[in-house]
């Protein structure tokens, strides 16, 4: 989407063909930095210190950081030691594994010398594919905002949405916000309600600057408001993405997805859920029990870092330091809260029965 | 309650009989800080700069402020400009009214020589009255917390709280904090999972302070994580304070309470609301449509201000320049999610039955 009034996307290939340029992500809002990744260590650096975050822009970074790889040195022994350290740099991220498994595999049985080119082309194409499955997302999406314009003509849309799904999370459109940027792309008025969405305001640090850039109408909230504003009428879609979804449709996400969604049930407001079908976890059933939830650094509750009036980035600390500080990362939205969950094969129940109708080839998988 | 080991009160008469201290709250949780007001304009600058907040306080230090003006000047002119000057330091704080009304009309019927003694004698029994209703607020809300202690014997009660109805916003006790400290006095174990409260962060600065100074144990956690620890078994009731209660029972409180009371009923947790009967508006049936949100400064909301790591306090903007911020202050809790009312005539269903059978003396009033 854009910045500063140009197309731009989350990571990219220099007119060198191989030099890859992405965001530092940790800067943001307030410094657009670019960062060139040079080498397979590049890659990793910027994925262990999350200045690239986001499941599907961590692979795509993975893909990137192969090529890197190889064009030091195409040997099956750079191969496995790339593949390894990448992989060490988020142990957690189940992309970063899809996409660096899938790149040894087309890589390995080719001669040296075809490597460096169909590494790029691999990389590309799993950038590609992130693009398509977000904009196929959009385009179901979409549906569900021009019907809400529909509704009330003339007025805006009013969607909520919680953390970034946004297309720095991507490699572009977003999941979450690609619905919202086709809708400001085909003139239905609509504004977004940002939750600030604490401890690490990614919704106020990374989803405000996106649609800033982008020229979206938004507001910036605090986590606590967005029942008032269901009560009252001024939101008529929750839209947010996930980070897992069960079998039977119960969707992980970040912390405080959960009171949304009892506030939109309580208002009778569609709560959506946008995601990749990667994302759906067929061996999972009853997502409460069975999705473990991350436990993070009580510094970062503890703490908010930003910019001051004079420029200055600091961090400072509200609790008192004899107080102890719980992180907990995400919670669980049952499914009987979520309206629909948007996949690029269009917007389904979430059932067990509508995803595995939807996803007939996973779901018979354990 | 206790700080550094010392019984403290949020308002208090020095030695001299005449001299006023009060805590800096503005300062807290990073620095101690006492102020004497020795003068009506003393009083009126601490509570317009919210060094002192919350009604019960407002009211309390209003009361000494007529004391000190008094002090000064006993004539009915300087009755009257202290009345005025400290009626505009918050105009919407209905305590505050009420307790300069209270002392005025004891004091203007005096001769001229009795009005000093009247005054501080006045105060004082201002403050008398709200530590005895917070304490009779414990009394009532320790029942709740001693019934959930039988129920899983040697385990600490987990409560919840959001904001700061704690002493800090009384004289002393607190309302939503006094049956907390009574269990705490009983030996009863337990422990405090405190709201974050965004954007003023009055449960990370306030709360959380008062229960580490009280040697309550106690986590501050995320707004956001409350629905995730209710899902997990990890709360076993939720006590809030509240600034308006409608005839039926509807609760105005901090931005988030309803969020919380949502999830409280989805997991079938007790929703508890502590407050001192005055809070009760008898006037006001329906408390979303008839009870206005006040809506804040958006800096609040777009930064945070606190301790740096090596002790200087900044604040830190973490919302791009170019976004807009919205900062409604409080929200509306529908009856239908309040387990009961904590008043200091015991514990009473959110009903306009059961509020007029308990203030039979109010409710028929308009």
């Amino acid at each position: 989407m854009k910045v500063d009034g140009a197309p731009t996307r989350s990571i990219w290939v220099e007119a060198d063909g191989e030099t890859v340029t992405t965001i530092d992500q940790t800067l943001l809002p307030h410094c657009f930095a670019k960062i060139t990744l040079a080498s397979v260590a590049d890659a990793t650096r910027a994925i262990a210190s999350m200045q690239v975050r986001g499941a599907p822009l961590i692979g795509a970074t993975a893909a990137y950081g192969i090529c890197l790889a190889v064009r030091a040195d195409p040997s099956d022994a750079a191969l496995d030691r790339a593949a390894a350290m990448l992989l060490a740099s988020r142990p957690t991220a189940i992309n970063l594994k899809w996409s660096i498994d899938r790149m040894t595999a087309a890589l390995r049985p080719l001669p040296i010398a075809e490597r460096l080119c169909a590494a790029y082309d691999g990389a590309a194409r799993i950038c590609a594919q992130d693009i398509a499955t977000n904009q196929a997302i959009g385009r179901h999406g979409l549906d569900l905002i021009a019907r809400a314009a529909r509704a009330r003509p003339g007025a805006p849309v009013n969607v909520l949405t919680h953390c970034n799904a946004g297309w720095l999370a991507t490699v572009d459109w977003g999941t979450a916000t690609a619905p919202i940027y086709m809708a400001h792309e085909k003139g239905i008025p609509i504004h977004v309600w940002v939750d600030e969405t604490r401890p690490r305001n990614q919704g106020a640090a990374l989803t405000a600057w996106e649609l800033a850039q982008h020229g979206v109408s938004h507001t910036v909230i605090a986590d606590n408001t967005g029942g008032h504003l269901m009560q009252h009428g001024m939101v008529d879609l929750v839209i947010v993405g996930c980070d897992r979804v069960s079998a039977r449709g119960d969707v992980a996400n970040k912390i405080g997805t959960y009171l949304k969604a009892l506030a939109a049930r309580d208002n009778d407001i569609g709560f959506y859920v946008a995601l990749p079908s990667p994302t759906i976890d067929f061996a999972i059933s009853d997502g409460i029990a069975q999705i473990p939830i991350e436990q993070r650094d009580g510094r970062e509750q503890a703490t908010m870092t930003g910019r001051t009036a004079d420029g200055r980035i600091e961090t400072v600390r509200v609790v008192p330091e004899g107080s102890a500080v719980a992180n907990y990362a995400f919670d669980v939205t049952p499914a009987r809260l979520v309206t629909a969950l948007i996949t690029e094969r269009g917007v389904i129940a979430a059932t067990r029965a509508a995803l595995a109708a939807a996803f007939p080839e996973r779901a018979g998988s354990p």
